[in-house]
């Protein structure tokens, strides 16, 4: 096991990653403010790794009340987290009462909102079950919930006390949701580290064959690299900005086709293609740097090619993204491979990425 | 005008109380990101007070959207969250759009909660218009909405940029609403400062007649004590919890009667009552004590006497306060006239203070 600590001026915790740490209930017993614990999952990963979680901390005397959500992006709505505040009030659970997210990103951000909200905050913990989570979404405290009209539109900014990356829990995870968690972990590549690109290009097969010794080295350098930024700008007023790499036409993806129809990480696949062609057209990157970004999300699985959402659906969806600022829409870039910035999209760039080979035809 | 400064680790900020200052756009100008803002109001306080406030900020170039909600404790619900949600979304107010809440605490509660998750998070301003809001819930970023299980049970602590307390505004407001503000106004006095209770004795008819000079005077002297607690304690772990006299039955009462049969300032006046008898059981107030009190809420226009619950009802609507802690209750009481301290109430006395005379027959 090895483990990272993420700093922020007002508290700082732990990511501990490795495996078979689920059952070690140690990890979570110094963060449970008194001896009561709500176990919060989804339909699917429930039946797989509840029982565990639950013998090991009833084990050490925590009492577990467990929530059993639907599955799905569909269902990260503000009716899904009533049904959390529901049993927690039904319970009568307390400001002291820690809530457990076991799951992907969906109930990682769902479970660490209602954190957020329930009697204005009570601790939680982030036990992420997929590659995207634990490499991404459990780490750095956003939370939110989608609006009909935009993704993660309703959320806070919330800090875990604990995160546990469990790599043997990826062995049931299908091969496309672990596809879309490459994708972030490509992502922490082009924005920030040249060098973890070629051991990407080294390790995608081990990869993909859930080698888990390689699994935990990718994710201990993507959750370093996302402490680092993190602790330089909790609140996305600067350099945080760059985890977005790819989002922004991600996010018009997922809302354009319908959220669910691509996976979150497919969706950023798609838009950290576009970002390079854009890049590209603005002169930052060559043909063979394109190339390279497209052979590697290739070789994991992931779409490179976006659907043609039309161009003014297009506009209309990123003009709702939170990236907006005074009108204009900014971009995240590759000002070179390994190394984004945030930067303002002349309009013909923009209209000639959305009309080029990476949208289809 | 007066202006009193709210400060805390993160942020600081001013409250301004003085009269005829709502059209004063100077007060908000230094707080908007953008020349954008959205006031949010209701039904009642909309065609009194919003056509002034849109002005003067449109005459320095701000473009106002405004949105007007249903009026009532009834409509604090998620439900009217997402009419906020919906009209942001719909006008693609972006994270630096300030919102203003203008309005009474069901207005300020709820605006001030929209601009906590919206995008997790956006500026936002509150003008208070009832006296319980000028005194109490603007001040000091307690944000929320309810829950059919409980008042205020989601939420987020979350500041405003600026407070504007006009008394002018108190002048269309309804002889109930300013009693139940009064309430928590005598709470000050009762918790933390004897010398306001006499000094309240001595002005209460000036109050009720709405000398605006005295409302001030009163206003300044509430959020100047409110301001000198919350700065030392944000989030109420510790001495913030006094601000909850009387609130623990008020919760009750609310509760068990239906959210808004009892306004929340009557409901704190039937639980002071409650909290002075409480203490003077365990031997910290005496019999003219009480006699003070009862008087002070009476000359105020409050009840004294509050519902009949029924015992098991009191209990488990008070089980599900905020303030309960590993099973026990603790109540605020008060070790003397304006001296409040948080305790725990042994199960007799609670049931002797339930069937006093405090109690309706
Ligand atoms: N908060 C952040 O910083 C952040 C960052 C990136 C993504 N996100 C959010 O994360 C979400 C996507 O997360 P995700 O990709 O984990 O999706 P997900 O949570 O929907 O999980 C994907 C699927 O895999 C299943 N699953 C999870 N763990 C499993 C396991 N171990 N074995 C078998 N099946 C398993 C899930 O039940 C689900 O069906 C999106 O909503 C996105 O907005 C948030
Ligand atoms: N956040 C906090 O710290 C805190 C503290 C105390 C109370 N509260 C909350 O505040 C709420 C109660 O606030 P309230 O008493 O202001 O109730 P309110 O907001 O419902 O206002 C009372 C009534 O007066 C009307 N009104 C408002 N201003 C008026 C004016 N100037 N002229 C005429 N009518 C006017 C309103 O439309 C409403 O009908 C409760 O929900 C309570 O939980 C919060
Ligand atoms: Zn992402
Ligand atoms: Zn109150």
């Amino acid at each position: 096991m090895i483990t990272l600590n993420l700093s922020l001026p007002d508290t700082s915790y732990p990511i501990h990653i490795g495996q078979h740490i689920l059952g070690n209930a140690e990890l979570l017993l110094p963060y449970l403010k008194q001896k009561k614990a709500v176990i919060i999952s989804n339909t699917t990963v429930a039946p797989l790794y509840l029982a565990p979680l639950k013998a090991a901390l009833e084990q050490h005397g925590v009492s577990i009340l467990t929530v059993t959500l639907p599955d799905g992006e569909d269902f990260k709505t503000w009716e899904t987290l009533n049904l959390i505040f529901d049993a927690l009030l039904n319970n009568k659970c307390e400001r002291s009462t820690t809530l457990i997210a076991l799951g992907g990103g969906v109930i990682g951000d769902m479970v660490g909102f209602a954190a957020a909200c329930y009697q204005r905050g009570v601790p939680f913990i982030q036990v992420p079950t997929t590659l995207l989570s634990q490499v991404d979404s459990s780490v750095g405290g956003k939370t939110a919930i989608n609006h009909p009209q935009g993704k993660n539109m309703i959320g806070a900014f919330y800090q875990p006390k604990v995160v546990i990356a469990d790599m043997m829990l990826l062995d049931t995870l299908p091969e496309r949701e672990l596809s879309a968690g490459l994708a972030e972990v490509i992502k922490y590549g082009l924005l920030g580290d040249a060098g973890f690109i070629s051991w990407l290009e080294e390790h995608m097969a081990a990869l993909r064959a859930k080698d888990k010794t390689v699994l935990a080295e990718a994710v201990r350098r993507c959750c370093a690299m996302k402490a680092d930024i993190v602790s330089q700008d909790e609140r996305e007023s600067g350099v945080r900005a760059l985890l977005n790499l790819g989002h922004t036409f991600g996010h018009a993806i997922e809302a354009g086709l319908g959220f669910g129809t691509w996976l979150h990480g497919e969706a950023v696949a798609g838009g950290m293609m576009l970002a390079a062609e854009a890049s590209r057209q603005l002169g930052y990157l060559n043909d063979s740097d394109v190339s390279r970004i497209e052979a590697l999300l290739h070789a994991a699985g992931l779409p490179t090619v976006s659907p043609n959402l039309g161009y003014e659906a297009w506009l209309e969806h990123m003009s709702h993204d939170k990236k907006v600022s005074d009108g204009a829409i900014r971009f995240v870039l590759m000002r070179e491979l390994g190394h984004a910035i945030v930067a303002a999209l002349p309009e013909p760039v923009l209209h000639a990425t959305l009309h080029s080979r990476f949208i289809a035809k």
